[in-house]
Parts: C-alpha cells; sequence; structure tokens
C-alpha cells in the first residue's frame, strides 16, 4: 500500500519516467504533498499543476492451437532471447480484450479469439499490471513480428521453462497447464515485487 | 484498438493530461510516429524521450455486511451528489487488492478484506480500466472521509439506482445482485465507451 517514502529513498510511487519539467507549461516541479493528497507527487512551480504517476497494464495471452501454445523468443530487451506469451503495453482507447489480441498480431502476426481471464498479476516493483486470457489462435498461420526473432507453437514438455522472459509469464503458463489438466478455467492472482535475478 | 487519427481529431490515446514540453528536458514536444511504432506519440524535439500515455487503473470494491452493501456519496466532482461503490486511481507499488481496500478506506474509513473479482470494465471513453472486488466488511464500523459528503450500508430495495454516479458502478452492482441470487460469484468483463450524459 502507498506510503510516504523516507527522504533519499526512490519512492516506490514515482518509479516512472523522468519527471524533471511541467509537461503542461515547461517550468520546473518539486516532489512535494498536494493538499488533500497523502504521497508526494510531481507539482509544477509556476501553473499548479500534478502530474500523477500510475501504473501501467500489460495485456497478454496464451494462443492454443490444438495441443500446442503460441510464444515468442524476444528481440527486444529486456530480456532478449529469453522466451514470451504474446503480451505488451495497452493503449489509450482500446479494450483489455482488443490490446491482448493486438499484441499477439504484432508479436506474432497470429489472429486470436480472447477467451476466459487467466493470470493477473500486480507486478509492484515495476508499478504494472499484467493480465493474461486464455486465447484460441484462428489458424497456424504466424510469423515473427518486428519485436520477435522467432515464433512457435510448443507442447507442454517441448516449452522451454528455464528460459521464459518473466515471472508473470511463468505464473501464467503454469496455472495454465495447471487449470487445463483439472479440467478447469479459473483465473488466478498474484503479486510480484523482486525484479528478474540476471 | 488503436489506429492513426485523422487530422484534426483528438486522438484517442492522447486523451489524457497536457502534453505541451518535455518532462525531461523541457523542451518543446512534437506529436510523431516514432520509428517501429504504430501510433502516433508526444517526442521531444530535444532530447528524443518519447512520452507514452497508457490506460489508467481504478481499482474499487462492493463491500458486504450481512444483508447490505457499503455505498458512498460523492462529495467532489465528477458526479458529486451521487453514489458510488469506493473506488478510485490505482497508486504505484501496490497490489490490485491493497489499492482496492486502500480507496474503501479513504473514502469510508471502513476496513475491508478483498475477496473475489466481480467486474473489469474497459472504459475506453476516459482511457480508464475499472476493476471490481467483492468485499468482506470487517467491522460496521464507517464514516465519510474527505471524498465522500456520506456514507451508508443499502439493502438491495434501497440501493438510489438511479443516482449512481458512473456505468461502471451499476455495472458492478447489477452484476453483484444478479450473482448472489444464482449462489455464483463470477466475473464480468464490460466495455463502457460513451461518456456520461449530463
Amino acid at each position: 500500500m502507498g506510503s510516504i517514502p523516507s527522504p533519499g529513498t526512490s519512492p516506490s510511487n514515482l518509479m516512472d519516467e523522468p519527471l524533471n519539467f511541467c509537461s503542461n507549461c515547461g517550468a520546473s516541479v518539486a516532489l512535494t504533498i498536494p493538499p488533500g493528497d497523502h504521497l508526494p507527487r510531481f507539482v509544477c512551480r509556476t501553473c499548479g499543476t500534478i502530474h500523477y504517476q500510475n501504473p501501467r497494464l500489460v495485456l497478454g495471452c496464451v494462443p492454443v492451437w490444438e495441443d500446442r501454445i503460441l510464444l515468442c523468443r524476444r528481440a527486444i530487451e529486456p530480456r532478449r532471447g529469453y522466451w514470451t506469451v504474446p503480451a505488451g503495453f495497452m493503449e489509450n482507447g482500446e479494450s483489455l480484450e482488443q490490446a491482448a489480441a493486438r499484441e499477439c498480431q504484432e508479436e506474432a502476426n497470429a489472429s486470436v479469439e480472447i477467451g476466459s481471464l487467466l493470470a493477473v498479476a500486480s507486478v509492484t516493483h515495476a508499478s504494472q499490471v499484467h493480465v493474461m486470457f486464455r486465447a484460441r489462435l484462428l489458424d497456424p498461420e504466424f510469423s515473427a513480428g518486428p519485436e520477435s526473432e522467432a515464433v512457435g507453437l510448443y507442447r507442454e514438455e517441448d516449452v522451454p521453462w528455464g528460459e521464459i522472459a518473466f515471472p508473470s509469464g511463468e505464473f501464467t503458463l503454469r496455472r495454465f497447464y495447471a487449470d487445463r489438466k483439472a479440467g478447469r478455467e479459473d483465473y488466478h492472482f498474484t503479486v510480484l515485487d523482486r525484479p528478474l535475478k540476471r
């Protein structure tokens, strides 16, 4: 839960993009707790605009074709060369399901129908929320998009478990297979609060 | 899904806070599609920082005490004087459940245990995602926080249906009662794409 950070620490609610100047008027900003608020915010010294920084949503899915799932090998940092379910930042103006399907199209040139909710991870150290759906691959046509160096369909025993890019991806895949064995489609919440070990 | 807006329109992915100047270096920004991207972004003309704008998360819950639920009458705009489930913007560094419980504490001085996922609304016109949980009020002690002008426990027949502040709140409450009648605790997704009529 939000708390006021000690001086000299990096406040967990402010670990976002650089905020040195007001995006409204261009003047400098000060880190201060606005009246009625309980957390420090970047506030413009000139026009008074309060610049809130909030968690970003990452949307993804597990695309299924018969007994295989689609995974992408990342062509970009972070975690270049590691494997991931297709996922990325949600854009303004789209729904959760549209974001998940768009990311699959962009990263794997693959068309999916989004299904049930599978996993939701509060990634607190990165101030992100990852939302993952089950999905049905509409046809087995796909290819690597610009952010992927390879894309493939994998059976459970062939999933490269030791080379999964992010903890939320491993959580998602573990729950996917556990539910599939049990004949369920539950949803699963988790909190991931530690950066990756390199 | 994101698409490139016509000139002169207000791009749906850019309806956030004012972005005239670079928050990193203070120089002016230009609206342009960065290399490898597919949507216009505000990009600094001097240091090149790309300023992404993404949907914000609003977290809330339906706190239950015996056969009643807790509702708050808003003391602030928008929709001052209308009723809402306790809800508000998620902060960096907290989990979804922590955000929902914190908002209930702030708006109603009420302590809850967060339960199952109830409703998720992609509020596309506002570039927000609203996530609502069921919750158990831990004791029937509560009072209006600074953003509420009244807080109360209501039976279903006493819910002020005509005075609910936001469509996501009405969606949440309707599904809550429908599930309760059916003896279920399902989750419900919706897309809300039109601003409120005033």
